[in-house]
């Protein structure tokens, strides 16, 4: 293999085969008699010395520390080694070295983040790790699956993204799915704030021909247990595969690195600050799963209003066009989110109207509450023509301003529920509405239609398991 | 039964037997066929006449649209019917007539919500409703659990409720400590902000000797499946049994109405508008389960360090305050919780130090990150002495902000990680430690000193399921 750096750990520990070298299918005994078997990786170029990187059978890399690393040999067979640590995990490093010739075409467009500096772990640089022969050689799997053109637009921290970024990002990809050749977009982007984004293109992008992926990594490149390869290829397998259009994040689906799971860019929340499954869709299933490279739809979408491919056949994939892909990419970040909590100062409504928020995005307690004493300042606020809108900070479940008295006294204020709509996705979504509508009585409107599944029509589970009658 | 009026359906279907009344054991047959067994309920006060109520055998209320009742019979002996409603579930409801003399005695003191309106079916009122003969018409189990000595605090919806109001019910509860003879303490509260609160009461009381246990209900009174009963019965078996002393909320454990989980007073989030199970224990499970009248310490925190009761002997109850109790029921207001998100604007920091705010508890993004372009504002704030603390929007998991460079920087700028501490428990904290802390070096010392179980030492799940060695 070109370029691979060898990871044999220095001189600490006795190399039982001295020919040991990365791309190797190896057996590493520890001091303590552990045993794992797995293909030998190459060193990352940012990472210390004291690691033996396994890639074990499931494509998850193992990292044991060199000092506790008593021998490593080469190994003609499987021994089945480690096995019990990865469960249900087929081998799939064994293209490694084998030359496979793709079908599909993807663009994979990197924004930055975790996952751009995983796939590079030679020069320590982002945009080097780009290049479809370094993506191909983090990944060797995904050489089966996709001709990958990558396209490095920026590379942030997604912290650091504003709306504007959301407007470049969704011009590149209109870009790219007029240019016509592609199956399918991946975009890798950081974590913190990928599911703003999602929402962001979900809402910028109508009518798209193939799917849009965005990817992330939870675990950075300088460490052995990072899972950006299994996201990417789980997110090339899902773009090319999948029969649905729109935008989609996909991201471990357990903590055990043997599935992913696509969630729908509006329906999705970063849940944890460091698993790898950090990512869930909220009151949903995920539309699908890839597991060992094999793409499932969950049956709960089959009957969905999810927009499908156009066309299934590569040689005439710029005939999606005719499908009105439309691109619609401003963002107005004049619009505000507020939890509330008890001994929050009703006063920050006037602030934010006297500054120039032309909406405020209320995160209300319970089924869209906020405590009586805001009544007056929320009023003054509608009638100054700034729009309020209502989400939950539950997160879970829908808004029903409808059941208590303090719901129905916002209903009257002029306050607009807004279903069962996240508050990240809720203030995206007004972001955009307020940049492409002509006056509140049309971004209202807007709000509460649903564009690309951020309301549910139904709610996926019932509530009232024991109820029989009217309740 | 005194006072409990009829809830047989007026003349819209044939009464097979005259003779029935609330409190008997009755079947129900519908016009569709469909039979089942509980025992009568009166009618709620606030309720149409459009439902026959039976309590079935699990406590769970069944409400039966009066139009698809065909009769409604006495029945002299338990068919075993309605079980496939309600699996695992043992007979309770045969206590109801019976004269069981409880052992024990607990203070239920009452804040409002949707509990306290279910606990009264006949008035409307709430006041009414909290009577100790009230409450054991509506949950006739709890007689044999407890002698209930009830306290009308208020009736506030939860949502209104302010940090003053936080001050109140730790000194109601502190006097009824110091009173002595309780068993234990449960508190009534409406659902919206109850982990607010029982994160506060666990700051404001230290060295409980007895546990103090909030419960709500997600469904109100006039709704025939409203929760309140089987919380109520669970807050009140887990005050009585639990070897634990603190703050906790109990509510239900899953949609089906079998079970209760009761969860760390700071580790405790609303995480669903409208289910039963919305209150999820967060980075931990529930502390404990009260399932057929039976409490089940979770065996996690068997180790932990949470206080033990230090006595067992009701007669001996006073000498808990020998255990340090103390009381520290000041908060103050002046502390501000920002949620950030893709667009927020800076000076809102600027605006919040002007506007008094002497701490500002940061909901950033991931392992707790804010953009880059709001680090001039943080400095300029915490150069102005105003405190500046971050935790995380994903809600589970830890801060970690030696990872990423937004993460150092925002360290060196002066900015506080709380750990695992939840957004919701950690502006709470805040205000408490703003009212009890005599300068910022005492405020910072405490805020990341662990108080009430508010910080977790280590996870309770290991993230790091396949990684050997030292990453």
């Amino acid at each position: 293999m070109r370029d691979l750096k060898n990871n044999v750990p220095d001189s600490k520990h006795e190399m039982n085969d001295k020919n040991v070298s990365p791309g190797d299918w190896v057996v590493v005994i520890t001091h303590t008699g552990d045993t794992f078997q797995g293909t030998l990786m190459p060193r990352y170029a940012s990472m210390d010395k004291k690691h033996v990187v396994l890639k074990l059978k499931s494509g998850y890399n193992l990292g044991i520390s060199s000092s506790k690393v008593k021998s490593v040999s080469k190994s003609g067979h499987d021994l089945g080694l480690a096995t019990n640590l990865v469960d249900d995990a087929k081998p799939r490093l064994q293209i490694w070295k084998e030359n496979v010739q793709p079908v599909h075409k993807i663009a994979l467009i990197g924004t930055g983040g975790t996952i751009a500096s995983k796939v590079d772990y030679r020069t320590g640089g982002v945009s080097a790790a780009l290049s479809a022969s370094e993506i191909y050689d983090a990944v060797p799997e995904l050489r089966k699956h996709a001709s990958i053109e990558a396209d490095f637009m920026f590379n942030e921290y997604s912290e650091n993204l504003e709306p504007h970024h959301w407007t470049l990002i969704a011009n590149r990809i209109a870009e790219k799915v007029r240019s016509g050749g592609f199956r399918g977009i991946v975009v890798s982007h950081g974590t913190d704030t990928m599911h703003y984004t999602a929402a962001a293109l979900s809402f910028a992008l109508h009518n798209l021909p193939i799917p849009v992926v965005l990817v992330g990594s939870q675990r950075s490149s300088d460490r052995p247990s990072s899972d950006a390869a299994l996201n990417l290829l789980g997110a090339t397998i899902f773009s090319i595969e999948s029969p649905y259009t729109g935008v989609f994040i996909a991201m471990h689906g357990s903590t055990s690195d043997d599935f992913i799971s696509c969630h729908l860019g509006t329906r999705v929340r970063k849940n944890h600050t460091s698993r790898r499954d950090a990512f869930e869709s909220i009151d949903r299933l995920p539309i699908a799963t890839v597991k060992n490279a094999v793409l499932k739809i969950q049956s709960q979408f089959v009957k969905m209003e999810i927009p499908k491919r156009s066309y299934n056949d590569d040689a005439v994939i710029s005939e999606g066009l005719e499908n009105n892909f439309e691109v619609e990419s401003k963002f107005d970040p004049r619009v505000t989110l507020i939890k509330y909590y008890p001994g929050l100062d009703p006063n920050l409504i006037a602030y934010e109207v006297k500054t120039g928020s032309r909406a405020i995005v209320l995160e209300g307690t319970g089924l869209g509450h906020v405590g009586r004493k805001f009544f007056p300042e929320i009023a003054k606020a509608i009638k100054s023509g700034v729009l309020i809108f209502m989400t939950s900070q539950c997160i879970w479940g829908r808004t029903n301003m409808k059941v208590y008295d303090t719901g129905r006294d916002l209903i009257e204020l002029g306050v607009v529920p807004l279903e069962d709509m996240t508050p990240e996705t809720a203030v995206v979504k007004a972001m955009w509405v307020m940049a492409n509508s002509h006056d509140n009585a049309e971004a209202v409107r807007m709000m509460g239609k649903n564009i690309a599944n951020e309301i549910s029509l139904t709610s996926p589970i019932s509530m009232r398991l024991l109820n029989y009658g009217e309740d």
